[in-house]
């Protein structure tokens, strides 16, 4: 969190949930459902899970405190367990020895986490579903209007907008689909003890350990998985790709914002992008801060990815504590792409005109290969490819539009008519299967269950 | 490729999917295809598309030629197409005209990777099986194997040798997982035409996508998706996550390893790992290797995840030329690792009486928390703790084990019989659930259909 | 920010000087520097700079309206310049006209970076001087004392542990030397107006730019950098080194801590790294944040590697803003790094019986090539090298001493006396060059003045 | 390497500076310097130095066979020091003992990689300057040529081509600074036996490692330093920052290329960049190479400082082997992008006109800051601003030139005469100190001795 432009790298939603308040609830949590459990298993009195309970709920814990013994202790669970018992003593001796039985810090911290993943990608998933409306809307809205496309920046042929939006709608879909999946399958219960064999509950482990992941809406893992990472990367790998496909997203748009392009332009709220000092500029804003994210999050990505190898044995010395910082930041960089995407997109000035005058740009040479497709059939395809080649070559030293040149051509003209050279040049007709497309996008989109 | 350390870092199999030579069939492959399948649509001659399917058999292309040409057109494809027309229309100048129909560059050359993914993937999964067999079959006889826990690189608690290993072959259940689903779904055809929208095809562009993915068994994809490469990234990260979890495994056996442990030793080929100089070390060598490309890996995804958001437009100028030998690596490094992993595993020595022995390294103290659990019921949680502090500082301080001290201790031995003392410090009651989870865990592997 | 565990991974002195309130007085140092350097040269009203530079002390911004404005304008510079620019017309409207006169918001934003970074790098600066001081006492206290080297964590050769510290210790000069480099070449002032020109001061451009990098204790590029940004990954590269060097004494240490080496522990501050559960872990702590830091750091280098390329024209729409909380991220990282490795090095407890006695695990294998350099005068090398293995194969086999087999062989014990034995077995001797790299490193750290 | 593309991704002098066969050479090179400066000290026979000597100039070793031992031994050093002991066994027995005497694996490895950076650094470097050449040539010639500046990819205000071509080679100044200093500093020897002490030559020892990096040519470290490997990712940086510097004026070369702007292109070499179907493409080639690079090394570079907090003790266990191969790849990149860049300067097609008319796009917004100056005597500044703002609206709303609105502005029109508009809209004057600049970054880069 740096000077004034931290607002732009995260979302309040995302901070609130990674509070130290937060976590800490988060962990009392996990200890007042572990007592619980435990005493609905018969495991400890159900009068100390009371108490255990009532003191988990209490609110005034003193966070700055905790936080300076993490720095002592190692993890923030050493000392919030120790305040923890300490609290449930005052109240009841004999309850105290019941409180974080059986469970180990990282239970406590991974179990949280996941707590907070849950909320979290909920949240962004909301807000993932809130931006496939704004852009289903503009696919739809964008259906037929014709734009050029662009191949390593060059101007190739037509497309439609509604397409290019349509094509980052799609990838929005698999992107959900990710992040569902993850939802359902990485964000498992933690929960091992000392060394991950839940040696202090004896048989009753394996009921607890369900009960408890049942209680907290996670997943039941085969065993614990203290040095096991890879669903954390999973989470990660589901986060940066979405914030990557944002930031394609972001870098197009800006790129159809240049001065000498114009064809969008970030809608125009008080204050946004202008330059008093240059009045002709429509500076990209929400655009910018996509790209901004998407450079960010392969490093954090490439960060988890390292550590999972440096988990050594049982748990591990330093690459665990390597996670704590880096998924939140994930989760906040992603949250924040995707509120600058929904707000970029739901005011995005789409210039029509330009697009369609932007086709004119090559005076038709764009649509060289349609007309060796129709010469062809009267010429065979090799010297229909010389003599449209020639034409351009003539069009482009001449700068005169292709059209008018080959209505004067002697052999061209020949074979095509005014009516055929008129649909030839017609960009409309040459969109191919954008609208197809479109409409198989928009299908989906709509359709009632999202498939896999 | 460098130097005299090349082998260890890829896989004859990987290389030779992608060799100059494979890549050159498979972009046969695809044009090949495509004619047949536009010839079934009645879209070109049937003749046509045999004279096409037998030069793409022909065997003798230049491929040193080709690779120089493509320095100079930018990508393979180009001089490659150029090459087959030439050919083509030598036999037949009519063919030539529907060679590469409706297809572009990016089409040939995805569709190509996409071949030999699936090939690769294919045959890592194979590997992984293979791995797989030989850790479950680790793991069940190792199920009682008793040794210590270790979190943090600290003696903790006991636990056995074969949940170690089953906690490794859970992972790599869930990497297969990951491997089958990308297989399932991340491998999609590309074929879009020169800006994706199949514009030279017309109405029957669909249908040919549609049969030209059944006749290559690769994914119809809703559009194509030259600019958006989250499916590469999916790709990726599923290679990324198994060499990780591969590293993980090689460190922990190089620390398992060490002299100072000694609990297991790579098996001693002839010329692995000695020393003549230093007759007593047993150096790690494909563990090495194994942490070696665990700390290559996510770089690389790092570089195919940063390369997401700059596919800018309809077709990327440099993001897509970034992707092509890294993706190859990414399978090069991991058939690589699994093949050292496998190597290791089936060979790797255990001492199951140095784990034992080292058991006893603390003199008992890896048992204070059971002692202080015994005591409870009989001084209260308090003062039991205090006793069993007390009595181990003093053990660290006397050097003198544990369950000797307690068993003079004038108040612990008046709750503590011998036998209950016996138990105490026996290994074998402290492993918790270390064998129910190995068992579950080969359950899981044996199950007859993986689930995910 | 995350959770109970911030305090980990940053510096309350970096904290504070990326804060909001820094980055505001930062950049108001910029204007009211440009504005008396703009009156000393004649250029504008000297009564205008003294009227700016008044408002410039003001304290009263508000922080949380200005934040709020950036997410609009796109960057910090833009709303406090607006808001300084009302205060100033507020108080005098002639002197209004002068605010910010020449520059753009990238100048006031970077060069404001740039004084933060001054500031943080000369802190971190100390902070390794201190850290170096710490080494180089342990260095020399434990010039003599014997340990174990390891490679490829098997045990190798006797070393002495000040000859381990010394090694670290070289390292961090180099550090310094890297610091010192980019403190007095990185950080250059940022002047050139919209487009790097200086297009409105005209010819007095050059002299400005001067005055203000003198003023500022910046140095004076040769020209602006907008979209150059090669120093700030000099000054990224310079802390990630240093960050993982960190990792490397961090992780040296905590194999060291492990339970079955032992030779050094974390010094016991109350509430350390104990667990209550097992009272024979000495967990780390300290050195497991310089790992988890040191796993952080790579990610944040290569972000702004990875940016280099996509600054593009004379300013970027992204990568700029991608940097804003990497490099502030970084720089608490290292302080953090630099904090915890002081309070570990200067409580570290060593251990050297242990050290003394974990010479002794191999039953002096490790002097096997020692004993064959003594039997080589006597009996040629090859003869030497196999009586030797064969002793060592026995001494293995048979766990007796290497030495008393030697007493006892028939052919080693006629040309080897008891006294040359004791010798060849003494690890004091054993270690080399040990002490004269430790008295190099020494002199190199007490010299006068570092040299590159 | 992969496929046909590997050419754009190698230079092959560095393939050869890298091959298997360079590396032995390298090493026989290590091994018989090494045998010569202990014969010259007195350490070793002069006669067994010159039979060693003799035998490492031999040419023909097994690689296939050293290579397949390397994955048994760990390393290639191991197979190579056996083979050579064996050959030199056969001429002399007694030499025999004498080869690698005090020398470590890692001894001869590190220092064969430094005898390859030497090499390969200095082609580099040599490249670099060729590649400044022609920088330097192409900003002489255009130091007058006017064009728009671009920030946040809009148009805005007027620089020159000159300027920006020196803006890249000002940068490739520093990066050519890198290379020479990690030349200088960064490549030094490495020998210091099994631990690092250098126990096997006494007191010798600092000669031997004197002398021997006086042979050939490189630093000698204080100590030497098997696990503290910072100097390689100095190397690294350097040649990320060089890539990175590359990549940026690749990318800027393609938005200048775009259709829409067409301000340069590259040179039509046979069979560049063209599109039969799409006739007006002239498709980057050269510069998506140097993107693409640019999108590679930051994971490589990112690779190696990740590495560094992985050494662990006297010699790493998989840190060390993951460097084999990606300090070669950076090379190989870097040397790759040289040749690119190169080619595309060289022959850079730069159309002033269409930059001239560029700078019209705007109709003369570009120049409104001017006019507000320019009416700001007469107005003040609020109303000059108002005044201009207002015309600004109208031009752009009836898409008049600027210039002609004023002309036509009733208040304006007062104030500034046609010669003063003439002026004001002159994009020559509006460059600022673009040809200051350019000068300055000529002047050092002619200046004889290139300072820091």
């Amino acid at each position: 969190m740096s000077g004034l432009s931290h607002l732009i790298f995260t979302h309040p939603q995302i901070d609130e949930l990674f509070s130290a308040d937060a976590q800490v609830r988060g962990m009392l949590t996990f200890e007042s459902t572990l007592a619980k459990t435990q005493a609905g298993l018969g495991i400890i009195p159900v009068a100390a899970a009371t108490v255990i309970a009532a003191v988990c709920s209490e609110l005034n814990w003193n966070l700055e405190e905790l936080a300076q013994q993490t720095l002592l202790a190692g993890n923030p669970a050493i000392p919030l367990v120790k305040a923890l018992t300490r609290r449930v003593n005052q109240q009841d001796a004999e309850a105290a020895k019941y409180v974080h039985l059986g469970a180990t810090s990282q239970d406590v911290l991974d179990t949280t986490l996941m707590l907070q993943l849950q909320a979290a990608l909920s949240f962004i998933n909301n807000q993932l579903l809130d931006l496939q409306n704004t852009l289903a809307e503009l696919t739809a809205k964008h259906r037929d209007t014709v734009m050029i496309g662009r191949t390593l920046l060059q101007q190739a042929r037509p497309i439609t907008f509604g397409y290019k939006v349509a094509a980052w709608l799609d990838t929005l879909l698999r992107a959900e689909q990710r992040l569902l999946q993850v939802q359902r399958e990485a964000l498992a219960l933690q929960f091992g003890g000392a060394v991950g064999t839940l040696a202090t509950l004896g048989a009753q482990g394996p009921a607890v350990a369900r009960q408890l992941a049942a209680a907290l809406q996670l997943a039941a893992p085969v065993l614990p998985w203290h040095s096991q990472r890879d669903r954390l990367v999973d989470v990660a790998a589901a986060l940066g790709i979405l914030s990557g496909s944002l930031g394609k997203l972001g870098h197009d748009l800006i790129s159809l914002m240049q001065t000498e392009v114009g064809e969008v332009a970030e809608g125009a709220a008080a204050g946004k992008g202008g330059s008093s000092a240059m009045p002709h500029k429509r500076n990209p804003v929400s655009a910018t801060f996509l790209v901004a994210v998407a450079g960010r999050t392969p490093g954090l990505v490439s960060t988890l990815l390292s550590g999972l190898s440096q988990h050594e044995h049982e748990r591990a010395a330093g690459a665990w504590h390597a996670e704590w910082e880096v998924l939140p930041e994930l989760l906040r960089l992603t949250a924040a792409a995707l509120a600058h995407a929904h707000d970029l997109l739901s005011t995005l000035e789409v210039d029509t005109a330009r697009m369609r005058r932007n086709l004119d740009l090559t005076q038709g040479l764009i649509y060289a290969e349609d007309v060796t497709a129709a010469l062809t059939p009267h010429l065979g395809k090799a010297e229909a490819q010389q003599l449209v080649e020639q034409a351009c070559q003539q069009a482009l030293h001449d700068r005169m539009p292709l059209r008018d040149l080959l209505h004067q051509h002697p052999e061209a003209s020949r074979f095509l008519s005014d009516e055929s050279l008129r649909e030839l040049f017609d960009p409309r007709r040459a969109t191919g299967l954008s609208q197809h497309f479109t409409d198989e996008v928009l299908a989906r989109f709509h359709a009632p269950v999202p498939t896999t």
